[in-house]
């Protein structure tokens, strides 16, 4: 049986920038990975990079692309009733966020792991992990021509997506799965246009949140608080230009409109599980949690749970010291809470929760205006929107 | 008949600072009181000034006891499971709050106003209100003697407290009253012991919410989260202490403890009423506002009402120019919004709903640790605590 000393179930941002942080230490890992390439390549998905994101694809050299291309944000802009306020995040924090599309993130790293001669099993599913909690375990798993093999490992990780069946080994045992279900979802599209500015407009309204956002100069991003049993067909171009006006334009700026190629429906889950290791088994990324796309955390949390995991296994595996691994789970969960409460917190204060009643919209638009007159209050927002820096052990 | 330019219904922190604030002016005033002088300046209610009332006090000439004996806070605790961080009010903000009770602040004014030769009805219930859509309404009261009598006057200033029957002439037209329960409440105790520290400890953990509060260097008001339908006799002196120890005590600080000599319930609402103001009717204080105790604002809001409503008053009266005066309620209205806004977040921030599941006791955490971690978010917190600069109006 072949032997790889880490196994990594999904070529997500997780999974490939631990496997990515592996190899600059000089750590074997095999990624396996259901879709093929292309599909991985094309998935539109999270497109916000908190300062530490960023500066973990400098640092390691994967940031040349971005570098050159992605647009750089200093600001952004919360609009209340078209009446917008910038916040500037550079000003306030010393930071910036980069708008560089999570499919130009995982191009990116999977161009640097096969140059770096590393292995990813595309349209190659695991089927089966077994004996995580004895020294060895192994996994089954289907390749391309739909033959079963199986590998020895030292160590397995979920990397696997929100819907991880390895998380329920952990919480149909000891572990917890707590959640959150809010009354909302996004009525998110692509667009052929230019874009509307160059920073973000996040916009509440009485009809609903708004969000303008970018993914390249000829291709936008907007999304419509809409009903989380919204479907798409409920949505006629018509009715979503007639929204987006209402919602976010101001005196000086009107949202651009073009062709929409793609509408699909973001419902807004937290979920955070506890703990995020049973054995040689670990959890990373959306397979552990999952945060409301407010927060744009998504992609930012995967990196920063294998930035404690990736020095974590370096260690077991070169020095057989699993002191660092063994408090994955402590080290990285306060993080994980802070980022939802920042989605949940910035959710709260920009949607309408249907119905509500007089004094919450008003109390809203209260705590709306505390945070934008304050500047402390700009900054305590800014600071939690860049990100903090990641966590970095010695190895 | 009798006639006052303007009658002020009830001698609490609005109609006080009202009065005094108008014969600054040379504007004359009556206060009807339902209530003797002893009963009003011996009932204990809030306890923490805002930096804007306590400069009010100094620039009006009323703040000379408090300036001797009020304690003068630069910071508060906020204890998380018994681990206190302090928030330095002062250094983060350049201003001070000061303990010094609400009927210290009213023995203040009440001697002032009757120094000044003003006029307050103690033991005298205003019974109707009539006119106030036209030029010249009436007051009708009824003296300590049982006596029956009526005066005309310019304006009436509903000051008389959250149970305002006056409020309701607005409320049943086309005026709003929005409100907001809490699913919990305080129960507030005084105790003859000395201080548990100089400065207040806000303490949340798992068994609920608690509060070290002091009023004097002999007497301390303690608070301890409990149900809305608790009574008095469901909290033995033995239950008190020890859920006090429990959730407020640290490695340093142990709760004191002393003779319980006054124990009740205090239940927590957010109202807010608008518009303020119908005909020559005007609402002042907690008859058009009820705020939770958590955010210590109160008497306060009460104060910064009286502050637009004042100089309104003087420029009608004095000048014929109403234009202030109508503007009040939207002027006052804003202020109000945001101390509910900072009330309900530091009530929900501190205090576990009964029965909330392990998301929301996480993020609450989450919450309450950003806060604290962030020089940016300590200041956020520590600037509605001291509180805004009170509205300033030339006359
Ligand atoms: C539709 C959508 C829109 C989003 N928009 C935003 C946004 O605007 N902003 C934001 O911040 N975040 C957004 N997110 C969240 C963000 O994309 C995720 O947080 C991020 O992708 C998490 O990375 P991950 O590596 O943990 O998981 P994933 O990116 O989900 O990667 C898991 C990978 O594992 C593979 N896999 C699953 N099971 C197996 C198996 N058994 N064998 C082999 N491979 C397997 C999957 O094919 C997948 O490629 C969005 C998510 C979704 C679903
Ligand atoms: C039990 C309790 C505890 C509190 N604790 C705190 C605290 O810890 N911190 C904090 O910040 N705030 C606290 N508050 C709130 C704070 O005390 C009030 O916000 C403040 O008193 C409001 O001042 P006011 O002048 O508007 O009303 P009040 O102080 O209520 O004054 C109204 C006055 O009008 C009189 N009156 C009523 N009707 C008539 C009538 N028809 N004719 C003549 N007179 C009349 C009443 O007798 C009363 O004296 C507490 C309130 C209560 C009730």
């Amino acid at each position: 049986m072949n032997h790889v000393p880490v196994a990594i179930i999904g070529a997500g941002p997780a999974g490939l920038t631990l496997s990515h942080l592996l190899h600059q230490h000089g750590v074997e890992s095999i990624v396996f990975e259901s879709r093929t390439r292309q599909q991985v390549e094309e998935t539109v998905r999270a497109g916000i990079l908190e300062q530490g994101t960023l500066n973990l694809m400098r640092d390691t050299g994967v940031g040349e692309r971005m570098e050159r291309e992605a647009d750089i944000d200093e600001g952004i802009d919360i609009s209340i009733n078209g009446q917008p306020t910038r916040i500037p995040l550079t000003e306030l924090t010393g930071h910036h966020v980069a708008i560089w599309p999570q499919h130009e993130y995982l191009k990116d790293f999977i161009a640097k792991r096969l140059e770096d001669g590393g292995t990813i099993l595309f349209s190659t599913t695991v089927a089966e992990v077994d004996g995580h909690l004895g020294e060895k375990p192994t996994l089954t798993y289907t390749t391309e021509g739909g033959v079963p093999e199986t590998i020895s490992t030292d160590y397995v990780i979920a990397a696997d997506g929100s819907s991880s069946p390895y998380r329920k080994i952990i919480t149909e045992g000891t572990g917890i799965r707590a959640r959150h279900e809010y009354p909302y979802a996004w009525f998110g599209i692509l667009v052929e246009a230019p874009k509307t500015q160059k920073e973000l407009i996040y916009a509440t309204h009485p009809e609903g949140f708004a969000l303008i956002s970018t993914r390249s100069e000829t291709i936008q991003r907007y999304y419509l608080q809409c009903d989380p049993d919204d479907t798409v067909d409920m949505w006629s171009d018509e009715r979503i230009w007639e929204q987006l006006h209402l919602r976010a334009d101001s005196d000086e700026i009107k949202v651009t409109e073009g062709r929409i190629f793609d509408k699909a429906v973001l419902r807004f889950r937290s979920a955070v599980t506890e703990p995020m290791q049973q054995g040689r088994l670990f959890l990373a990324g959306d397979a552990a949690h999952t945060v409301p796309p407010t927060g744009a955390k998504g992609l930012n949390l995967a990196v920063a749970d294998v930035s404690v995991l990736a020095p974590g296994l370096v260690r077991a595996l070169k020095r057989k010291d699993t002191g660092l691994l063994d408090a994955y789970s402590s080290l990285a969960v306060p993080r994980i809470w802070k980022a939802q409460h920042f989605s949940y917190w910035m959710s709260s204060m920009l949607h309408a929760v249907p119905g509500e009643d007089h004094f919450a919209t008003q109390r809203r638009f209260a705590e709306l205006r505390s945070v934008l007159e304050s500047e402390a209050g700009q900054r305590y927002l800014a600071e939690q929107y860049v990100g903090k820096d990641l966590p970095k052990f010695e190895v």
